[in-house]
Protein backbone atom coordinates (compact mmCIF):
# COMPACT_ATOMS: atom_id res chain seq x y z
CA UNK A 1 0.00 0.00 0.00
CA UNK A 2 1.16 3.65 -0.86
CA UNK A 3 1.44 5.91 2.00
CA UNK A 4 -0.22 8.78 1.37
CA UNK A 5 1.45 12.41 1.94
CA UNK A 6 0.20 14.40 5.21
CA UNK A 7 -2.08 17.28 4.78
CA UNK A 8 -2.56 19.88 8.34
CA UNK A 9 -6.13 21.46 8.04
CA UNK A 10 -6.54 24.43 10.91
CA UNK A 11 -9.34 26.15 11.69
CA UNK A 12 -8.21 29.46 13.59
CA UNK A 13 -11.41 31.63 14.94
CA UNK A 14 -12.32 33.94 17.42
CA UNK A 15 -10.46 36.62 19.72
CA UNK A 16 -7.24 36.29 17.66
CA UNK A 17 -9.00 37.09 14.36
CA UNK A 18 -9.51 40.52 15.96
CA UNK A 19 -5.69 41.34 17.46
CA UNK A 20 -3.47 42.01 14.63
CA UNK A 21 -0.48 40.64 17.24
CA UNK A 22 -1.99 37.63 18.39
CA UNK A 23 -3.01 37.00 14.61
CA UNK A 24 0.55 37.67 13.06
CA UNK A 25 2.24 35.36 15.56
CA UNK A 26 -0.27 32.84 15.01
CA UNK A 27 -0.03 32.99 11.12
CA UNK A 28 3.97 32.89 11.33
CA UNK A 29 3.97 29.04 13.51
CA UNK A 30 1.26 28.56 10.75
CA UNK A 31 3.23 29.29 8.01
CA UNK A 32 6.06 27.06 9.51
CA UNK A 33 4.15 23.78 9.36
CA UNK A 34 5.84 21.69 7.40
CA UNK A 35 4.20 19.92 4.40
CA UNK A 36 1.09 20.27 2.43
CA UNK A 37 -1.66 22.57 4.36
CA UNK A 38 -4.75 24.48 4.57
CA UNK A 39 -6.30 27.51 6.57
CA UNK A 40 -9.93 27.97 7.17
CA UNK A 41 -11.00 31.28 8.97
CA UNK A 42 -13.49 32.14 11.19
CA UNK A 43 -14.74 35.73 11.22
CA UNK A 44 -14.25 37.02 14.60
CA UNK A 45 -16.42 40.36 15.68
CA UNK A 46 -15.26 42.29 12.86
CA UNK A 47 -18.60 41.78 10.43
CA UNK A 48 -20.99 42.75 13.72
CA UNK A 49 -18.61 46.02 14.30
CA UNK A 50 -19.83 46.94 10.86
CA UNK A 51 -23.09 45.80 10.78
CA UNK A 52 -23.68 47.78 13.92
CA UNK A 53 -21.54 51.14 11.78
CA UNK A 54 -24.07 50.81 8.89
CA UNK A 55 -26.77 50.68 11.14
CA UNK A 56 -28.04 46.79 11.03
CA UNK A 57 -28.41 44.63 14.20
CA UNK A 58 -26.86 41.77 14.11
CA UNK A 59 -28.58 38.72 15.25
CA UNK A 60 -27.45 35.41 16.38
CA UNK A 61 -29.25 32.60 17.53
CA UNK A 62 -27.75 29.27 19.12
CA UNK A 63 -24.09 30.46 18.06
CA UNK A 64 -25.16 30.99 13.98
CA UNK A 65 -25.46 33.81 12.56
CA UNK A 66 -29.05 35.40 10.98
CA UNK A 67 -28.05 36.53 7.69
CA UNK A 68 -30.32 38.69 5.56
CA UNK A 69 -29.13 40.77 2.18
CA UNK A 70 -27.57 43.41 3.74
CA UNK A 71 -25.85 41.53 6.68
CA UNK A 72 -24.73 38.86 3.68
CA UNK A 73 -23.39 41.74 2.23
CA UNK A 74 -21.45 42.50 5.56
CA UNK A 75 -20.17 39.03 6.37
CA UNK A 76 -18.95 38.77 2.32
CA UNK A 77 -17.34 41.97 3.05
CA UNK A 78 -15.39 41.25 6.13
CA UNK A 79 -14.78 37.29 5.40
CA UNK A 80 -13.76 36.91 1.98
CA UNK A 81 -12.45 40.99 1.68
CA UNK A 82 -10.96 42.33 4.43
CA UNK A 83 -10.24 39.42 6.66
CA UNK A 84 -9.15 36.86 3.78
CA UNK A 85 -7.28 39.31 2.03
CA UNK A 86 -5.41 40.65 4.95
CA UNK A 87 -4.55 37.05 6.32
CA UNK A 88 -3.17 35.94 2.91
CA UNK A 89 -1.34 39.04 2.31
CA UNK A 90 0.64 38.57 6.24
CA UNK A 91 1.26 34.44 4.92
CA UNK A 92 2.80 35.61 1.58
CA UNK A 93 5.05 37.95 3.78
CA UNK A 94 6.34 34.68 5.80
CA UNK A 95 6.88 32.96 2.47
CA UNK A 96 4.18 30.88 1.59
CA UNK A 97 2.27 30.83 -1.64
CA UNK A 98 -1.38 31.02 -0.05
CA UNK A 99 -4.59 31.90 -2.24
CA UNK A 100 -7.77 33.43 -0.14
CA UNK A 101 -10.68 31.09 -1.30
CA UNK A 102 -14.55 32.14 -1.12
CA UNK A 103 -16.48 28.65 -1.96
CA UNK A 104 -17.45 30.40 -4.88
CA UNK A 105 -14.27 30.71 -6.12
CA UNK A 106 -13.46 27.72 -8.40
CA UNK A 107 -16.26 26.47 -7.51
CA UNK A 108 -14.70 24.98 -4.52
CA UNK A 109 -17.66 24.59 -2.13
CA UNK A 110 -21.37 23.99 -3.16
CA UNK A 111 -23.53 24.76 -0.41
CA UNK A 112 -27.62 25.52 -0.31
CA UNK A 113 -29.37 27.71 1.31
CA UNK A 114 -30.74 26.69 4.54
CA UNK A 115 -34.53 25.15 4.55
CA UNK A 116 -36.69 27.55 6.61
CA UNK A 117 -36.91 25.32 10.41
CA UNK A 118 -38.30 27.48 13.23
CA UNK A 119 -35.61 29.60 12.84
CA UNK A 120 -35.01 31.47 9.24
CA UNK A 121 -31.24 31.87 9.47
CA UNK A 122 -31.51 33.94 5.83
CA UNK A 123 -28.61 33.29 3.38
CA UNK A 124 -26.82 30.29 5.29
CA UNK A 125 -25.50 27.53 3.35
CA UNK A 126 -25.17 23.85 4.51
CA UNK A 127 -22.23 22.35 2.68
CA UNK A 128 -23.25 20.21 -0.24
CA UNK A 129 -19.68 19.32 -1.63
CA UNK A 130 -15.97 19.89 -1.85
CA UNK A 131 -14.22 20.29 -5.45
CA UNK A 132 -11.38 17.87 -4.31
CA UNK A 133 -10.06 17.78 -7.28
CA UNK A 134 -9.23 21.38 -7.62
CA UNK A 135 -8.01 21.46 -4.54
CA UNK A 136 -5.37 18.50 -5.68
CA UNK A 137 -4.39 20.52 -8.25
CA UNK A 138 -3.30 23.72 -6.04
CA UNK A 139 -2.20 21.60 -3.43
CA UNK A 140 0.60 19.71 -6.09
CA UNK A 141 1.49 23.08 -7.07
CA UNK A 142 2.64 24.07 -3.22
CA UNK A 143 0.02 26.52 -3.08
CA UNK A 144 -2.01 27.32 0.29
CA UNK A 145 -5.58 27.41 -0.07
CA UNK A 146 -6.83 30.31 2.90
CA UNK A 147 -10.64 29.70 2.85
CA UNK A 148 -13.30 32.39 4.71
CA UNK A 149 -16.74 31.09 5.74
CA UNK A 150 -18.63 31.91 2.63
CA UNK A 151 -19.75 29.49 -0.08
CA UNK A 152 -22.48 29.82 -2.97
CA UNK A 153 -24.85 27.79 -4.54
CA UNK A 154 -23.80 27.92 -7.93
CA UNK A 155 -26.64 29.39 -9.02
CA UNK A 156 -24.81 32.85 -8.54
CA UNK A 157 -26.36 33.31 -4.49
CA UNK A 158 -22.93 33.73 -1.60
CA UNK A 159 -24.02 32.07 1.28
CA UNK A 160 -22.84 32.45 4.75
CA UNK A 161 -21.58 29.34 6.12
CA UNK A 162 -20.20 27.98 9.61
CA UNK A 163 -16.35 27.91 8.91
CA UNK A 164 -15.79 24.79 11.62
CA UNK A 165 -18.10 22.94 9.43
CA UNK A 166 -16.19 24.11 6.27
CA UNK A 167 -12.98 22.53 8.22
CA UNK A 168 -14.62 19.20 8.65
CA UNK A 169 -15.68 18.73 5.16
CA UNK A 170 -13.00 20.16 3.40
CA UNK A 171 -10.62 17.60 5.33
CA UNK A 172 -12.88 15.01 4.69
CA UNK A 173 -12.92 15.55 1.13
CA UNK A 174 -9.22 14.99 0.90
CA UNK A 175 -9.02 11.83 3.07
CA UNK A 176 -8.32 9.81 -0.66
CA UNK A 177 -5.17 11.58 -1.39
CA UNK A 178 -3.98 13.09 2.02
CA UNK A 179 -3.37 11.66 5.91
CA UNK A 180 -5.21 14.69 6.87
CA UNK A 181 -4.94 16.36 10.43
CA UNK A 182 -7.80 18.70 11.63
CA UNK A 183 -7.32 21.00 14.36
CA UNK A 184 -9.56 23.36 15.65
CA UNK A 185 -8.33 26.58 17.20
CA UNK A 186 -9.64 28.92 19.50
CA UNK A 187 -9.37 30.49 23.01
CA UNK A 188 -9.70 27.52 25.37
CA UNK A 189 -7.13 24.76 25.88
CA UNK A 190 -9.32 22.66 24.29
CA UNK A 191 -12.12 20.80 25.44
CA UNK A 192 -13.04 21.70 29.08
CA UNK A 193 -14.91 19.30 31.99
CA UNK A 194 -15.36 22.93 33.70
CA UNK A 195 -15.99 25.88 30.89
CA UNK A 196 -14.84 28.49 33.62
CA UNK A 197 -11.70 26.49 34.54
CA UNK A 198 -9.33 26.40 32.10
CA UNK A 199 -7.07 24.19 33.55
CA UNK A 200 -9.72 21.26 33.42
CA UNK A 201 -8.75 20.27 29.49
CA UNK A 202 -10.06 16.87 28.58
CA UNK A 203 -7.09 15.41 26.96
CA UNK A 204 -8.15 12.38 25.17
CA UNK A 205 -12.41 12.35 24.37
CA UNK A 206 -13.58 9.37 22.46
CA UNK A 207 -17.32 8.66 21.68
CA UNK A 208 -18.70 6.71 24.55
CA UNK A 209 -16.97 9.92 27.05
CA UNK A 210 -18.62 12.73 24.67
CA UNK A 211 -21.86 10.68 25.33
CA UNK A 212 -21.53 10.28 28.92
CA UNK A 213 -20.51 13.87 29.08
CA UNK A 214 -23.11 15.57 26.90
CA UNK A 215 -25.91 13.55 29.24
CA UNK A 216 -24.76 15.10 32.24
CA UNK A 217 -24.62 18.92 30.15
CA UNK A 218 -21.38 18.96 31.40
CA UNK A 219 -20.14 20.06 27.52
CA UNK A 220 -20.42 23.57 26.71
CA UNK A 221 -23.54 23.90 25.06
CA UNK A 222 -21.47 25.94 21.92
CA UNK A 223 -18.70 23.19 21.88
CA UNK A 224 -21.77 20.78 20.89
CA UNK A 225 -21.52 21.63 16.82
CA UNK A 226 -17.79 21.93 16.93
CA UNK A 227 -17.39 18.29 18.21
CA UNK A 228 -19.79 16.91 16.00
CA UNK A 229 -18.00 18.05 13.15
CA UNK A 230 -15.10 16.44 14.70
CA UNK A 231 -16.56 13.37 15.30
CA UNK A 232 -17.80 12.98 11.67
CA UNK A 233 -14.33 13.90 10.17
CA UNK A 234 -12.72 11.10 12.13
CA UNK A 235 -16.06 8.32 11.15
CA UNK A 236 -15.20 9.94 7.35
CA UNK A 237 -11.71 8.54 7.68
CA UNK A 238 -9.94 12.22 8.98
CA UNK A 239 -6.83 10.59 10.85
CA UNK A 240 -6.61 12.97 13.53
CA UNK A 241 -8.85 15.67 15.34
CA UNK A 242 -7.34 17.83 17.85
CA UNK A 243 -8.99 21.19 19.56
CA UNK A 244 -6.83 23.80 21.13
CA UNK A 245 -5.27 27.06 21.48
CA UNK A 246 -3.92 28.90 19.07
CA UNK A 247 -0.63 28.45 20.64
CA UNK A 248 -1.24 24.77 20.13
CA UNK A 249 -0.31 25.70 15.74
CA UNK A 250 3.29 24.25 15.52
CA UNK A 251 3.48 23.02 18.93
CA UNK A 252 1.53 20.00 19.59
CA UNK A 253 3.33 19.10 22.90
CA UNK A 254 0.99 22.21 24.17
CA UNK A 255 -2.22 20.78 26.16
CA UNK A 256 -5.16 19.99 23.71
CA UNK A 257 -8.33 17.35 23.63
CA UNK A 258 -7.21 14.89 20.80
CA UNK A 259 -10.44 13.72 19.59
CA UNK A 260 -11.02 10.14 19.21
CA UNK A 261 -13.60 7.73 18.13
CA UNK B 1 7.88 29.10 -35.64
CA UNK B 2 5.15 27.97 -32.86
CA UNK B 3 1.84 30.08 -32.97
CA UNK B 4 0.53 31.17 -29.40
CA UNK B 5 -2.96 30.31 -28.32
CA UNK B 6 -5.00 33.66 -27.91
CA UNK B 7 -6.07 34.72 -24.59
CA UNK B 8 -8.77 37.61 -24.20
CA UNK B 9 -8.06 40.03 -21.18
CA UNK B 10 -11.10 42.47 -20.39
CA UNK B 11 -11.58 45.21 -17.96
CA UNK B 12 -15.18 46.71 -16.59
CA UNK B 13 -15.23 49.30 -15.16
CA UNK B 14 -17.77 52.27 -14.58
CA UNK B 15 -21.75 52.34 -13.92
CA UNK B 16 -21.72 48.47 -15.20
CA UNK B 17 -20.26 47.23 -11.32
CA UNK B 18 -22.92 49.21 -9.96
CA UNK B 19 -26.14 47.91 -12.05
CA UNK B 20 -26.63 44.27 -11.53
CA UNK B 21 -28.78 43.52 -14.10
CA UNK B 22 -26.12 44.95 -16.76
CA UNK B 23 -23.18 44.23 -15.01
CA UNK B 24 -25.08 39.94 -15.17
CA UNK B 25 -25.37 40.98 -19.20
CA UNK B 26 -21.87 41.63 -19.46
CA UNK B 27 -21.21 38.04 -17.46
CA UNK B 28 -22.85 36.20 -19.60
CA UNK B 29 -21.39 37.47 -22.72
CA UNK B 30 -18.01 37.12 -21.30
CA UNK B 31 -18.54 34.27 -19.93
CA UNK B 32 -18.86 32.87 -23.82
CA UNK B 33 -15.96 34.12 -25.19
CA UNK B 34 -13.90 30.81 -26.32
CA UNK B 35 -10.15 29.49 -24.66
CA UNK B 36 -8.18 31.39 -22.37
CA UNK B 37 -9.43 34.78 -20.50
CA UNK B 38 -8.72 36.94 -17.99
CA UNK B 39 -11.41 39.66 -15.67
CA UNK B 40 -10.24 43.02 -14.42
CA UNK B 41 -12.79 44.51 -12.80
CA UNK B 42 -12.88 48.01 -11.24
CA UNK B 43 -14.78 49.21 -8.13
CA UNK B 44 -18.09 51.18 -9.29
CA UNK B 45 -19.00 53.19 -6.80
CA UNK B 46 -19.63 51.09 -4.05
CA UNK B 47 -16.99 51.80 -2.00
CA UNK B 48 -17.26 55.94 -1.99
CA UNK B 49 -20.86 55.13 -1.04
CA UNK B 50 -19.56 52.48 1.84
CA UNK B 51 -17.21 54.88 2.94
CA UNK B 52 -19.73 57.72 3.09
CA UNK B 53 -22.35 55.49 5.78
CA UNK B 54 -18.81 54.99 7.72
CA UNK B 55 -18.47 58.36 7.85
CA UNK B 56 -15.15 58.85 5.77
CA UNK B 57 -15.22 61.18 3.25
CA UNK B 58 -13.98 59.82 -0.45
CA UNK B 59 -11.31 62.02 -1.94
CA UNK B 60 -10.19 61.47 -5.53
CA UNK B 61 -7.30 63.82 -7.21
CA UNK B 62 -7.19 63.09 -11.05
CA UNK B 63 -9.34 60.33 -10.83
CA UNK B 64 -7.48 58.18 -8.46
CA UNK B 65 -8.47 57.60 -5.12
CA UNK B 66 -6.44 58.75 -2.06
CA UNK B 67 -6.03 55.87 0.11
CA UNK B 68 -5.65 56.46 3.68
CA UNK B 69 -5.99 53.13 6.28
CA UNK B 70 -9.55 53.62 7.00
CA UNK B 71 -10.19 53.63 3.09
CA UNK B 72 -7.91 51.19 1.95
CA UNK B 73 -10.18 48.85 4.56
CA UNK B 74 -13.24 50.19 2.81
CA UNK B 75 -11.83 49.42 -0.27
CA UNK B 76 -10.31 46.12 0.11
CA UNK B 77 -13.81 44.85 1.77
CA UNK B 78 -15.98 46.48 -1.51
CA UNK B 79 -13.36 45.65 -4.13
CA UNK B 80 -11.80 42.04 -2.88
CA UNK B 81 -15.15 40.99 -1.34
CA UNK B 82 -17.96 41.53 -2.19
CA UNK B 83 -17.90 43.04 -5.58
CA UNK B 84 -15.20 40.15 -6.71
CA UNK B 85 -16.98 37.61 -4.67
CA UNK B 86 -20.56 38.13 -6.54
CA UNK B 87 -19.01 38.23 -9.92
CA UNK B 88 -16.81 34.57 -9.40
CA UNK B 89 -20.40 33.20 -8.33
CA UNK B 90 -21.97 34.92 -11.83
CA UNK B 91 -19.45 33.63 -14.03
CA UNK B 92 -19.68 30.32 -11.92
CA UNK B 93 -23.09 29.86 -12.45
CA UNK B 94 -23.32 30.86 -16.51
CA UNK B 95 -20.22 27.50 -16.15
CA UNK B 96 -17.07 29.25 -15.65
CA UNK B 97 -14.37 28.39 -13.71
CA UNK B 98 -13.75 31.77 -12.15
CA UNK B 99 -11.18 32.24 -9.16
CA UNK B 100 -11.19 35.60 -7.45
CA UNK B 101 -7.75 37.34 -7.32
CA UNK B 102 -6.27 40.07 -5.46
CA UNK B 103 -2.80 40.43 -6.33
CA UNK B 104 -2.03 39.60 -2.30
CA UNK B 105 -3.26 35.98 -3.77
CA UNK B 106 -0.43 33.06 -4.77
CA UNK B 107 1.84 36.83 -4.90
CA UNK B 108 0.62 37.29 -8.18
CA UNK B 109 0.79 41.21 -8.57
CA UNK B 110 3.19 42.62 -6.24
CA UNK B 111 3.62 46.29 -5.99
CA UNK B 112 4.78 49.16 -4.06
CA UNK B 113 3.56 52.17 -2.02
CA UNK B 114 3.58 55.01 -4.44
CA UNK B 115 6.23 57.94 -3.31
CA UNK B 116 4.78 60.68 -1.50
CA UNK B 117 4.73 63.41 -4.22
CA UNK B 118 3.07 66.73 -4.30
CA UNK B 119 0.36 64.22 -3.54
CA UNK B 120 0.40 61.97 -0.93
CA UNK B 121 -1.92 58.76 -2.44
CA UNK B 122 -1.51 56.72 0.51
CA UNK B 123 -1.77 53.56 0.30
CA UNK B 124 -1.97 53.51 -2.70
CA UNK B 125 0.25 50.65 -4.77
CA UNK B 126 2.47 51.00 -8.34
CA UNK B 127 2.63 47.12 -10.22
CA UNK B 128 6.58 46.05 -9.78
CA UNK B 129 5.77 42.59 -11.34
CA UNK B 130 3.20 40.15 -12.09
CA UNK B 131 3.38 36.55 -11.38
CA UNK B 132 3.20 34.92 -14.87
CA UNK B 133 3.91 31.36 -13.91
CA UNK B 134 0.98 31.14 -11.79
CA UNK B 135 -1.36 32.35 -14.26
CA UNK B 136 -0.15 29.89 -17.14
CA UNK B 137 -0.45 27.57 -14.53
CA UNK B 138 -3.89 28.28 -13.97
CA UNK B 139 -5.01 29.04 -17.23
CA UNK B 140 -3.46 25.54 -18.48
CA UNK B 141 -5.81 24.01 -15.59
CA UNK B 142 -8.86 26.21 -17.34
CA UNK B 143 -9.40 28.49 -14.67
CA UNK B 144 -10.62 32.08 -15.31
CA UNK B 145 -8.67 34.36 -13.08
CA UNK B 146 -11.34 37.41 -11.82
CA UNK B 147 -8.86 40.79 -10.70
CA UNK B 148 -9.92 43.21 -8.42
CA UNK B 149 -7.77 45.93 -7.86
CA UNK B 150 -6.14 45.41 -4.73
CA UNK B 151 -2.11 44.13 -4.85
CA UNK B 152 0.05 44.00 -2.01
CA UNK B 153 3.47 44.47 -1.24
CA UNK B 154 5.17 41.10 -0.30
CA UNK B 155 5.55 42.44 2.80
CA UNK B 156 1.98 42.14 4.46
CA UNK B 157 0.97 45.39 3.37
CA UNK B 158 -2.21 45.34 1.17
CA UNK B 159 -2.31 48.54 -1.61
CA UNK B 160 -5.22 49.90 -3.50
CA UNK B 161 -4.02 49.72 -7.61
CA UNK B 162 -5.50 51.03 -10.77
CA UNK B 163 -7.67 48.71 -12.43
CA UNK B 164 -6.40 49.70 -16.15
CA UNK B 165 -2.88 49.23 -15.06
CA UNK B 166 -3.52 45.46 -13.27
CA UNK B 167 -4.91 45.05 -17.21
CA UNK B 168 -2.61 46.23 -18.46
CA UNK B 169 0.24 44.89 -16.63
CA UNK B 170 -1.30 41.18 -16.59
CA UNK B 171 -1.52 41.60 -20.57
CA UNK B 172 2.09 42.34 -21.07
CA UNK B 173 2.99 39.61 -18.63
CA UNK B 174 1.42 36.63 -20.82
CA UNK B 175 3.04 37.63 -23.94
CA UNK B 176 5.64 35.15 -24.31
CA UNK B 177 2.91 32.51 -23.89
CA UNK B 178 -0.16 33.97 -25.68
CA UNK B 179 -1.15 36.09 -28.04
CA UNK B 180 -2.79 38.67 -25.94
CA UNK B 181 -5.93 40.71 -27.16
CA UNK B 182 -6.62 43.42 -24.49
CA UNK B 183 -9.97 45.53 -24.09
CA UNK B 184 -10.72 47.87 -22.50
CA UNK B 185 -14.63 48.50 -21.42
CA UNK B 186 -16.53 51.45 -20.19
CA UNK B 187 -19.52 53.74 -20.75
CA UNK B 188 -19.04 55.59 -23.81
CA UNK B 189 -18.28 53.80 -27.31
CA UNK B 190 -14.84 54.52 -27.68
CA UNK B 191 -11.79 57.05 -27.77
CA UNK B 192 -14.19 60.20 -28.68
CA UNK B 193 -13.33 63.38 -31.03
CA UNK B 194 -15.90 65.10 -28.79
CA UNK B 195 -16.79 63.83 -25.20
CA UNK B 196 -20.02 65.03 -24.94
CA UNK B 197 -20.74 63.14 -28.48
CA UNK B 198 -21.00 59.81 -28.32
CA UNK B 199 -21.05 59.34 -32.23
CA UNK B 200 -18.09 60.40 -32.39
CA UNK B 201 -15.60 57.20 -31.98
CA UNK B 202 -12.14 57.67 -33.26
CA UNK B 203 -12.30 53.59 -34.78
CA UNK B 204 -8.12 53.81 -35.20
CA UNK B 205 -6.37 55.60 -33.15
CA UNK B 206 -2.61 55.59 -33.63
CA UNK B 207 0.44 57.25 -31.85
CA UNK B 208 0.78 60.39 -34.13
CA UNK B 209 -2.89 60.74 -34.34
CA UNK B 210 -2.70 60.42 -30.50
CA UNK B 211 -0.23 62.85 -30.22
CA UNK B 212 -1.79 65.50 -32.28
CA UNK B 213 -4.89 64.82 -30.29
CA UNK B 214 -3.48 65.76 -27.19
CA UNK B 215 -1.07 68.48 -27.96
CA UNK B 216 -5.27 70.21 -29.42
CA UNK B 217 -6.26 68.94 -25.87
CA UNK B 218 -9.51 66.86 -27.67
CA UNK B 219 -8.77 63.72 -25.78
CA UNK B 220 -10.36 63.99 -22.51
CA UNK B 221 -7.98 64.09 -19.90
CA UNK B 222 -9.63 61.41 -17.60
CA UNK B 223 -8.46 59.35 -20.80
CA UNK B 224 -5.10 59.86 -20.65
CA UNK B 225 -3.81 57.33 -18.56
CA UNK B 226 -6.09 54.22 -19.88
CA UNK B 227 -4.24 55.13 -23.41
CA UNK B 228 -0.64 55.14 -21.75
CA UNK B 229 -1.75 52.02 -20.21
CA UNK B 230 -2.91 51.22 -23.95
CA UNK B 231 0.03 52.54 -25.99
CA UNK B 232 2.85 50.55 -23.39
CA UNK B 233 1.10 47.03 -23.44
CA UNK B 234 1.35 47.20 -27.50
CA UNK B 235 4.49 48.55 -27.29
CA UNK B 236 5.39 45.13 -24.85
CA UNK B 237 3.81 42.78 -27.43
CA UNK B 238 0.42 42.83 -26.55
CA UNK B 239 -0.85 41.96 -30.08
CA UNK B 240 -4.52 43.96 -30.37
CA UNK B 241 -5.92 46.75 -27.73
CA UNK B 242 -9.43 47.73 -27.75
CA UNK B 243 -11.20 50.40 -25.96
CA UNK B 244 -15.09 50.46 -25.52
CA UNK B 245 -18.48 50.01 -23.98
CA UNK B 246 -19.14 46.81 -22.39
CA UNK B 247 -21.90 45.58 -25.30
CA UNK B 248 -18.28 45.23 -27.49
CA UNK B 249 -17.62 41.96 -25.22
CA UNK B 250 -18.21 39.09 -27.48
CA UNK B 251 -19.36 40.91 -30.21
CA UNK B 252 -16.13 43.08 -31.89
CA UNK B 253 -18.55 44.29 -34.97
CA UNK B 254 -19.79 46.62 -32.64
CA UNK B 255 -17.97 50.19 -32.49
CA UNK B 256 -14.87 50.64 -30.73
CA UNK B 257 -11.77 52.32 -31.18
CA UNK B 258 -8.63 50.42 -32.19
CA UNK B 259 -5.32 51.49 -30.79
CA UNK B 260 -2.31 50.66 -33.18
CA UNK B 261 1.03 52.01 -32.72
Amino acid sequence: MVSKPKITIVKIGGNVIDDAKALSEVLLAFSKIEGAKILVHGGGKEASRLAEKLGLTPQMIEGRRITDAPMLDVVVMTYAGLLNKKIVAQLNAFGTNSIGFSGADGNVILSEKREKGTVDFGFAGDVVSVNHQLLKTLLISDILPVFCAITHDGNGQLLNTNADTIAGEISIALTPYYDVELCYCFEKNGVLMNWEDDASVIEILNGEKYDDLSKTGAIHSGMIPKLNNCFEALEKGVKKVIIGHHSLIGNENSIHTAIQL
